[in-house]
C-alpha cells in the first residue's frame, strides 16, 4: 500500500492558536483513494527543521505534504526551505502572477497585489497547481518517485486544492491499492466488553481486514479497514463480516454504513418522513448546529429555539412558570414542558428539550455543574433523561450532550 | 526556555477518523507555564515507531508527552513499547487497581472491572497519576532530566490530568521562564497590507518579544510573545509595543487583550449592559452556539429562534410573506425583516439575522450557494450586509458567517 507523510508548518500550531484540521481532511481523501498516512510532522517555521523534515519524511513515504508557512508575512519560510531541499532556484513565475492578478481582481482587491507579488515565486522544476480561493499556489515535486506537495494553510484554500487537483493527480500516477472502510457503530457498551464479546470474531478476520475501535461518548465505532485489488471484492466481504457480527452485538448495533450519528439521525428521518424541532437552553445552539450540519436537513429540521432567559422557556414554550417554581428550571418536568411546547411551535412529528448547567458557575436555581435533562418526544411518546457531566468543560458539555441527545432518537426510533 | 515534544498514538488520527485536539489543548496550557512545544509528532499504534519516537522526544525536549494507546482494546500497545524504551518492567499496581474499583463503584459499573484489570499495569519505576475521569492512569517517568508523561486519548480525561496535576507538577520540578502573550485584533486589512504597514515597528521589537500573525476569516491576530525572568516587566513591555501600535493601525484595531471574538463581543455587552438575541437561518444554531460558548453569557444572551423553515420566519418572527414573495427569502429585505421580528420576540437591545444557502445544493429560490444576507440592530439602528462564500463547504460556511457576524458586531459598537 502507498504511504503518505503529512508535515504541518506552524508556530500557531504548536503554541496551541490554532488546531490542526488539515492534516484530518487529507488524511480522509488520502485514505479514498488507498494511500496511508505513516505520520504526520507538526514543526515550527523554521528553515532548517523543515529540510531536516522533508529528507526524513522522503525516505518514508510515497507522497509528501507540507501545509502551512506560505503567507507573505515574514514569518513564512518554507519556500526557502524547499529550494534547499530540492538543490532548486527560485523564480519568478508569470503564469501564476497572471492568476493572481485576475483573482484579486475579480475581487475588487486588486490593490493589494504588489503585496502579493511574491507569491507568484515558486521553484523553478516545480509543477504549479493554482489557488482558486487563495493568494498561494500549490507547488508539485517528485525526486526518486517520491511526490511531494506544498500546500497553504488556510483550510479552506487547502480543501480544494486537495479535492480538485492533487487527488485526481495522484490516482493518475500511483498504481493503487483499493481501500474499503465500513464503520459499525454500537451504543451503550463499554469498550472493554465489547471487546471481549466479539474477541473470537475478531480474531477470525482475514489478514488484509484490520479492526480498529474509536470510542465517543458512550458510543464506540468499529472500523473495518480492507485493502486489495478489487473493490467489489472488498466491500463483499465487509459485508459478509458485519453480517457475522451483527447477530453478536444484536440491538445495540445503531448502523453499519454511516458514521457521524447525525447522518443516521437524518437517513431516518428521510426514510420515515418524520420532522424535527428543537429547544434547547443549556446546549446553546448546539444542537441545532449538529443537526443542520448535514446536507439535506432542512428536509426534516423545521426549526429550533435556544430559549436562554428563564421567562423565554415562558412566554415562547409555554412552560407553566408554576413548574419551574416547582421543580426549578432545570428538572425534567420542565425539560418535558419545554419539548411539548417545541412540539406545538413548530409542528413536528419529533421535538427535543435541553435543560442543564454548563458551567462553570452555578445555575441560578443552584442545581451542580454538570447536570442537564433532556426529553425527546416522538409523537405522544415521550423519554425525559438525565446526564450528570461535572468533568466537562463548557464546550465539551455543550459537545457531548448534543451528540448523546442524538444518539438517544436514533436508538428510540430503532427501536420503533 | 524549556522545550516539549507531543507523541499523538493512534491509527485514528492518522486515518482521519479523530481529530487531534489533545495537542492544541497540552501546547495552551505548556505556554502558560513557559514551556514551547517544538514539534508534535502523530505516529501509528505500532510498538518499534514508538520506541524511535520517544528516543528522538529525549534528544529533543525537556518534557514529553505522549497522548492515546492506553484503552483496553487490542490495538493499544503503547505501554509495552514504555517498557521497551525504558527497560523497565511491567508490574500490577494494586494502588491503581484499587482506584479503578472504586471509580467504576461509585458509577454502579463494577461489573466490568475485571475486564478493565490491564489498566492496573504500570512500569515498576513509574510514578502514577490516578485518572478520576476514565480507567487509564497517567505514568510518569524521568531519565537524564527529560519528564515524561504517557496519557489516555480521551480529551475529557486528559484536560484534567494535565491541569491539575502534570501543570502543578512541571513548575513544581523545572525552573522556568517566564511567558507573556498578548494579542492584538485587528480587522479589514489584509495581511500583506498590515505587515506593510507595521513593518519598521516590527523590525525594532525587542529580540525576546516575537511576533506572529495569525489570519482568521477578515481578521488578523496579531501574537506578540515575551520570554524573560520578570513577569511583571514583560507585561510592562508588551504594553508598550502595543501603545505604539495602537497610532499606526488605528480604527481597526478591535482588541489588544482578548483572542476570541465571541470573548470580546461578551466583554463588551456587559460593560456595556446590553442584551442580545439572534435568529438563524443558515447558520444553523451555529451563531446562538458560538455566543453562549463563553462562559457568563447568560446574562447578555437572552434567547434565538433557528427558523430554518420559511413558514416558520413568518409565524415566529413575523417576516411579511409578501416580503418573501417579492424579494425571496434569501434577500436583504427579509434578512432585515428577521432581525426586527427577533428584537421584538426577544425584546433585547440588540437582534441579529442570518438568512442564506449553505449548500451544497441551491436553496428553494434559486440562489446562488454560498450567498448570505445578515441583519445587524443596535437599538432602532440597523446594517444588513451581504457575503458570497462559493468556496466554503457547509460546516466552514457556517463557521465563517458567524464569526464575521459576531465581528461586525464588535466594530459597529466600537465605533459607537
Amino acid at each position: 500500500m502507498k504511504t503518505a507523510v503529512l508535515i504541518t508548518i506552524g508556530d500557531e500550531i504548536l503554541s496551541g492558536n490554532t488546531v490542526d484540521t488539515n492534516s484530518n481532511f487529507i488524511a480522509t481523501q488520502l485514505k479514498e483513494i488507498g494511500v496511508k498516512v505513516t505520520s504526520i510532522f507538526t514543526i515550527p517555521d523554521d528553515e532548517s527543521t523543515i529540510v531536516s523534515t522533508l529528507t526524513k519524511a522522503f525516505e518514508m513515504a510515497d507522497v509528501v505534504f507540507t501545509t502551512g508557512g506560505l503567507g507573505p508575512t515574514k514569518d513564512d519560510i518554507t519556500k526557502k526551505a524547499y529550494a534547499e531541499f530540492f538543490e532548486d532556484e527560485l523564480i519568478f513565475s508569470d503564469k501564476v502572477y497572471e492568476h493572481l492578478r485576475a483573482y484579486l481582481e475579480k475581487r475588487n482587491r486588486l490593490w493589494i497585489l504588489e503585496h502579493n507579488k511574491e507569491q507568484a515565486i515558486v521553484l523553478s522544476e516545480a509543477e504549479v497547481f493554482l489557488n482558486y480561493f487563495g493568494t498561494a499556489p500549490c507547488m508539485v515535486l517528485e525526486r526518486n518517485g517520491t511526490f511531494c506537495f506544498s500546500l497553504p494553510g488556510v483550510p479552506y484554500e487547502v480543501k480544494p486544492l486537495v479535492k480538485d487537483q492533487i487527488i485526481p493527480f495522484l490516482k493518475a500516477k500511483l498504481s493503487l491499492d483499493h481501500i474499503v472502510t465500513r464503520i459499525v457503530s454500537v451504543v451503550d457498551v463499554p469498550e472493554s466488553i465489547l471487546s471481549e464479546n466479539i474477541e473470537s470474531w475478531e480474531l477470525a478476520l482475514p489478514e488484509h481486514i484490520a479492526l480498529s475501535y474509536l470510542p465517543i461518548g458512550t458510543r464506540v465505532k468499529l472500523r473495518l479497514t480492507a485493502s486489495g485489488d478489487s473493490q467489489e471484492k472488498l466491500n463483499q466481504e465487509l459485508e459478509t463480516e458485519i453480517q457475522k457480527l451483527i447477530p453478536i452485538i444484536g440491538d445495540n448495533i445503531i448502523a453499519t454504513h454511516e458514521d457521524k450519528i447525525e447522518k443516521i439521525l437524518g437517513e431516518l428521518l428521510n426514510d420515515r418522513k418524520l420532522t424535527i424541532s428543537v429547544s434547547e437552553s443549556c446546549t446553546g445552539g448546539e444542537l441545532s448546529r449538529l443537526i443542520t450540519s448535514i446536507t439535506g436537513s432542512s428536509k426534516y429540521f423545521i426549526g429550533g429555539i435556544v430559549s436562554y432567559a428563564t421567562e423565554k422557556k415562558v412566554d415562547i414554550l409555554k412552560v407553566n412558570p408554576k413548574t419551574i417554581e416547582e421543580f426549578t428550571v432545570v428538572s425534567e418536568q420542565v425539560a418535558s414542558e419545554m419539548a411539548k411546547g417545541c412540539q406545538e411551535l413548530f409542528k413536528t412529528d419529533i421535538a427535543i428539550s435541553t435543560t442543564g448547567v454548563a458551567g462553570p458557575g452555578k445555575g441560578e436555581d443552584g442545581k451542580d455543574v454538570g447536570t442537564v435533562y433532556y426529553t425527546i418526544r416522538i409523537g405522544n411518546d415521550e423519554t425525559t433523561s438525565k446526564l450528570f457531566l461535572p468533568h466537562l468543560e463548557r464546550i465539551d458539555f455543550m459537545n457531548f450532550v448534543s451528540q448523546k441527545v442524538v444518539q438517544d432518537i436514533v436508538s428510540l426510533l430503532i427501536k420503533k
